[in-house]
């Protein structure tokens, strides 16, 4: 088992840059493995990527050199073990708004005593590797979302959970907690309290500061915040853009 | 059964705008048949799509307005009917060398008398559309891909088969029987002559001329010297091309 | 994003007529779709429909004026939130037991600030539909089913919920667990007073009053009882008695 | 591995009734599996059964006392030969028009001497059963089918192949051949002179008299007419009949 | 529905023996199906085998005289009764820790008043079996999972839940959670008294003693301390075994 | 792309070892990745893989050391460049039976000018590896099957075909088509004489002299009659005869 890039990352004080996967294809995955990320997150809470293709994609992506993360459906332990048992080196959780609920994630991401992981023996990934167990709970990485109101209020009630790794900024659903528009972008006003106090906290627990955001603008301004970990779109998002770019193109050129 | 986009452009002299679909999968199609294209290209030769997934991804196609092409893995019957019955509604076949092999791919797309295409009750399209014997002569397209040295010293005899609706040039390909570098552009001087001898046969044959084309440039420029069917790329290339933008952008901003 | 069609007929005081789909396959999904009923209730519960069949089928069924319900496994808030992201139109949750539990499952199917659904702008429907978060509240339907005697008890506690639409008895495990044969039909005096019961709550809290039924005539004795949703069998019961009825035909005009 | 219940039946001068399975589920099939039918035809020739399904498919058949046979997608050694090893005991070839294509079915169907069938010793179906290759031959039912106005004009030669069980005919492609109305049923007086005269000839050849069939009561004026082999209509058929009958009923009672 | 073979075995005081089934794969578990065992444990914990797969791999044993077992990812009641319809005669629960955990599985495997599983009248296997729920209860074995030291603490708390029908220690685990070496075998002192104590336990209050063991010796010395059911490895892990072995012997065949 | 291991063995002088995949799964393909063999055959005549299992397959070997190999269903272009765009870095071709079938499988395994093979840019293979297409003629091998009585009388034809890598004998098919015993192994004396015959005219050729065996035994005997490729079994084979020979361990430790 190789040392975590966007761990490895972090420490060195860097910036990891995350893509997401929607599509639940093994052809899709392994052409995001090879596109440079330091990190794929295969989102199975609001896509249809399910665990049959979550365990092919990982397939696709073990040993590129970029991190095989998972948003798990929720936070539920044979969701995140499974995700690790199928390799997945980071587990993204949602809706985390209390410290019980965070103790109950990074449980669930870790083997006794850390936590409560269950181990199976021919598990895709302990199959593979030599050794995992004694090196798993140093190397797989517990972040969770931050995305309500009431998750920023509790901010370092769930930040101090031991073996946290990070945590991850959901704005759209904060915007919608807060009243706010989900859609926004980084550059009003109203939002950018909130990252920073929950950045801030991040900063006071050592936990790494990640944020999901719509554009590579809000990324950047993101970073300049204090972001350890940014967003830069997904294959379906990406997949859409292009097509859309492509049709709009020849549609001008042919003046219709 | 609604008219044929493509027929009804081509028939008021415009070009139709087609785009690739390598990844067989159904959320992947659906998005991008609301992209706006005339045609999707399923590729069942050159990618992963098989038949389980093309008839997945022809029924999120089917009713959006773009039109469900299927690129059939060889000029074999069976590949033809099934993609028809699934709903296709123009059939591109590879390797079209010789009359006989084009007479066997377009008799394999349509009823008797014009073809030998079987007919059965129960087959997705029939199953969902009154009336679809009637009309599917008419409506269908059978598009035979030129792409050998050998096909375009016998082009006029290709394209004189009855019914036969479009051609479409495989550049790639014939670049290599013709031994050329397969991944060079069109505005390098050695294969335009080709392409132009094929687009003439085209007109006088009444056959609507279609081309691969590795980037928009080379639609453009296919458009200029008589395309009637361009590439716009393919959801796989659009997905890889700005994952790979995104993470060079960010690399770039974090200077790493 | 339509007006729910069941909403609109509940509107207008009509009787929504569903029908089951245990079969995981778009092909057989297709065929329901167009077969004129008002709602098709995916069933997660008691069949082998997963997560990736679901999407698939909902795929087919919308934009053909049937709505797409979902049956979710259990009362899980990622079940939940995974049928809606796929585009549901309304979830129907089994054994609400208690008002706490039904404000579990409500939340679920909610934005903030009605309930705790999350946002994926990447999501199927909000993909394909702008402005979804905007409506969806208004037009999801949360159905509670109501099929214990326990929940019977409790019934006006579970109804006074606010934003559950609907309630749906499952007489075979009310039957149950209050000691009666599951499969007996509506026919019989002993399971009717529960049923009464219950769709009098119903009237009060505003609650549309829905019901599984063994037979056609047993859902035209709810109709009489005042029931706005009622089952009109599913496709594999449609299958295996068309299937089994044609088998013994033959087999009488054969004499064997 | 037991004996062919149709061979059976044949030998007893029965008549055997096929069911068709469009429908690539094995939930399905395992009810389809147990409705009674002497054979059911999985269709991977009109509908979108592939070979995975297939399989599946098969194994819920296998053991129950229905047959499993396949209708290929074309007369292809390797479509016959998969269809076999996954353990299908009769094969529908469509669309056999020579005596040369009756004998590239045939001989695809049985080993040497009589064929040239391969052996694979972990197929499915050899897998399973010791001493499959020494049965096999004499337990697998080829039955050719007879749908066009050229095939009935050969008909002696077809019929002569050796190892031929049996003729099934193509009535809505045998009429579309023939100028008539694919959808029109057996009481007509157009189609029935060329039935009479295939199945006259499957007399004189000892081939058993197969045929497809609109409607059940098509089937009883077949079995009159001299067929062994007739059909009951298909998984997605009934299902459909039955769903389109309980709305329209449901609907007549509502009066909407 | 046939007596469950494993609680007739017991019931004679013999002695089970399981086999896991990690490959989701229906020509696998078909094979695995025939292998003679008493029951195979389909692995939904630690495996990729999902809800799909499981009810395809059911389908291949059910009838072949081996017991479908299913591991469920997690103690919740959806996952259960999913398998549960599907056909699994045993439910292997992971991680029961206490009585609260152990009455929230043993309910969800039975039907009320002893517990609260739903009826789904056209679930696979309700579907398949007339009279299935009157039976079911009797025969279907809930089996807790003892592998933390916090449930060998409350051991007799655990065991004495009305139902439950048997343990099985996962030694894995348990090991991880008393410190030790999760892969050591059960010939080292260490972890051989939890295993007694359980095993005492079992015997007072009635319930079957199982045990995962890394080695069939193990499997023997797990027999030899009153062992009623034993592992006799995977579908994967002999694969594996013998694919090694035989490169192992062609490598040094050759001298390399 | 690396060079073909087989091939450099083969340069050598070396003997190279293969096994079988027939369960169609990647999370066991991957496992038997990891197992040492030079290469490892995904079976596509006489198993369910299917193409879709295959790409998965394939993802999961490629970049293992092991070369993914596939035997195609028959010698049909699209089925073999399928397997190629996948990434199989050589075909073995089933029942090669003359010179013009083995020309036109030699010619689908290569492009222009020294064959036909159809290149696309977006295939798998050559989307992941940059100058695909001025290596893959010399890394590819296309080995055909020698399994007639019919091919060995014609080997001298068949092997002179340029661009031919290797020869795979299938002993089952030769012995049935020489009236022998196919389930016989290599210890008797009437089909070594045609062994030894093709491997003869596999060295007069330059070809490599492959062979499959049913035991490992066989496979020594094949090594010293002239083998440079053995067969090590199968997936299913070592996972079977593994789980036979655990419970038959445990039934007679348990004396039943």
């Amino acid at each position: 088992m190789q040392e975590n890039r966007v761990k490895a990352l972090w420490r060195g004080g860097g910036v990891a840059v995350m893509c997401g996967c929607s599509i639940g294809n093994t052809y899709a995955s392994e052409i995001m493995a090879h596109a440079g990320f330091d990190a794929l997150m295969l989102d199975q809470q609001h896509s249809p990527v399910d665990w049959a293709a979550m365990t092919g994609m990982i397939q696709t992506i073990a040993g590129t050199g970029t991190e095989p993360f998972v948003r798990v459906p929720w936070n539920t332990p044979s969701d995140i073990m499974r995700a690790l048992d199928a390799g997945a080196t980071g587990i993204i959780c949602p809706m985390i708004n209390s410290r019980a609920e965070c103790e109950a994630f990074v449980g669930a991401c870790l083997y006794a005593p850390e936590g409560y992981r269950s181990y199976g023996a021919l598990a895709r990934y302990t199959n593979m590797a030599a050794g995992y167990v004694a090196k798993a709970n140093a190397n797989v990485l517990p972040i969770a979302m931050i995305e309500t109101r009431e998750a920023v209020e509790r901010i370092d009630d769930i930040l101090s959970v031991p073996g946290l790794a990070g945590l991850f900024i959901g704005p759209s659903d904060l915007s919608i907690t807060m009243g706010l528009d989900p859609a926004a972008d980084f550059s009003r006003p109203d939002l950018l309290p909130a990252i920073d106090a929950v950045f801030a906290a991040g900063k006071r627990h050592g936990v790494a500061n990640g944020i999901s955001s719509p554009t590579l603008n809000d990324a950047r301004i993101a970073i300049a915040r204090g972001a350890d970990l940014v967003w830069a779109g997904s294959d379906a998002g990406h997949m859409r853009a292009g097509a859309r770019a492509a049709m709009a193109e020849m549609r001008a050129h042919l003046k219709r």
